[in-house]
């Protein structure tokens, strides 16, 4: 099933982007571009997933599905010039690729075509006008997580329910939304809707804790990314935020932590040990062990919302094993 | 009707800012504040004001006219990062007055939150339908419109169709649509939305020329801007290309005008000579009459097309009024 749901998807980016207008190829060429780089199209998929989970046609969420993945996307392009960011998967950015003003246009050209994209699902209008709503909000969330984001880069140190709160805006709504878009279009009713939110949500938790964890014990080759890079970063991450606050009592080990963090992230000479440093500062408070317990936290909260919901019982453990199976991978 | 149409949209403007979320106040405060520096709410009034055509209800037209200013702010706020301008209605830009991450970021959400009002317009499915294809498509031209308008600024010359092209898709279009959506709210028929639509693009286009001429031929202390400001920074203004149509032939009025191009629009210096002497080529060419007439051809073309509309002959004549008289102001 899933590899029926990710050649859909990929044939609907496929015929976006060849029925996109031409000119002025300064505004769709980067639109073109951004979704030719890939991702994983993760978040599509989930939309996908949750209609069919309450038995909707796959046809009736695709508009949604394709919409989130634009929006997506647009993030993407405003976030990587705000963060001044040179690669994304791999590739130059757009706006390092064109530049800022082509970046910002062509950014609000895809959050539009998200738009365009849920307008376009011939949705009940009830049904179609639940799911704006949900976008609405989602989209709104996101860019106040973006913002926090830019906030808290600022500061020395935050709390870890700052850190939650973070990413609870800035990633995991998006998947909360996807399961709530899907599982509306899938004719779920609203109290289902809502667990599918809220599974979607800790799901999300669940993968950026992951991700933070990979960037420190993660295997370079499977995941793609050069180690410790938020590391060198100074990247406020779960294992960042929670090491600070279990150093805090400790006066020596606060003091190693303050010191590697005043290393500034384009100093390349001292990136390494840096990376080992810090990472040895993690080792010796458990950071691993604590964020793989978080994640199973998340996870198993995520799998009891699930049981709420009324679909075959089939098609839920399917769900959960493959979110299991996403969370497993390449630790 | 039209003070008490602009009196509603001030309070539901100020309603607007004062729901508006507080934190992240980076988020919110520049919209707040993009919202508060005013403005003449042209485009909210002539969705109002195009329901009314109809007989349709204020309150039905009202999200719309709210999306549509919106909209409107969004697009400043990202044009103004783009064309570097500090200065926006006599106040700092928002990208001047915090950074541009913040104005990328509160544009951002100032569109979906143009999208947002859209959503809780109450309207018929059907209608609703039609008015969110609207915005839609309007959105997607408007972004268009500023890359060409970025493009052209690299260029030395651009002939009047490519001129009007980029006014018609950066300017025209939104009052275009505001016609079009007030009216479709309003109840019209799909044909009269239609002239309508033509109606406020012809209508547009006029605004735009008046404009271009203001800068040049305006009365500065009624028009509150700096005379001239055009010239100084090479817009390709109706003026500019008409007179650079004109001049093609005269060898020496074409080199006239190529090196007060090459003044640069940061050399103060030769700022009032330039505005001068390219004045005194405008003059020459009998620039101000002709874009005077061109005004005139758009307003008729409007006047004519309202005309096929069904709809009260007196108010029919209230708004061809109404728009004569904003066109023929301080000059």
């Amino acid at each position: 099933m899933i590899q029926k749901f990710q050649h859909i998807i990929q044939k609907e980016i496929q015929k976006f982007s060849a029925e996109l207008y031409i000119t002025p190829a300064e505004l769709y060429e980067p639109i073109r571009y951004m979704l030719s780089i890939g991702g994983k199209r993760i978040r599509p998929l989930f939309v996908l997933m949750s209609c069919n989970l309450f038995g909707g046609k796959t046809k009736d969420a695709i508009p949604s599905a394709l919409a989130i993945e634009l929006f997506h996307n647009f993030t993407l392009i405003h976030d990587d010039i705000m963060d001044n960011a040179t690669l994304r998967r791999n590739n130059l950015t757009v706006h390092s690729k064109w530049n800022n003003n082509i970046a910002i246009l062509s950014g609000d050209v895809m959050m539009i075509q998200a738009y365009q994209s849920i307008a376009e699902s011939k949705l009940l209008s009830r049904i179609f006008d639940s799911v704006l709503s949900v976008f609405n909000q989602m989209a709104i969330k996101i860019c106040e997580g973006q913002q926090l984001d830019l906030n808290y880069e600022q500061e020395r140190k935050i709390s870890i329910p700052q850190y939650y709160k973070m990413i609870e805006l800035k990633t995991a709504v998006l998947l909360a939304s996807c399961m709530k878009i899907g599982s509306l279009t899938g004719g779920a009713t609203k109290e289902d809707a809502n667990n599918l939110y809220e599974f979607g949500k800790n799901i999300g938790m669940a993968f950026q804790l992951q991700d933070d964890l990979l960037d420190v014990y993660g295997d370079t080759e499977k995941f793609g990314k050069q180690k410790g890079g938020d590391i060198i970063a100074n990247k406020k991450t779960f294992l960042l935020c929670k090491a600070q606050e279990l150093c805090s009592s400790n006066r020596s080990m606060n003091k190693e932590m303050e010191r590697w963090l005043n290393v500034h992230p384009d100093n390349k000479k001292d990136a390494h040990k840096k990376i080992k440093a810090v990472t040895c500062i993690f080792d010796s408070v458990n950071i691993r062990k604590i964020t793989e317990k978080e994640i199973i936290f998340f996870h198993q909260r995520a799998v009891n919302l699930l049981e709420k919901v009324s679909a075959p019982a089939k098609k839920k453990k399917f769900l959960i094993e493959f979110t299991a199976g996403l969370l497993r991978r390449e630790t």
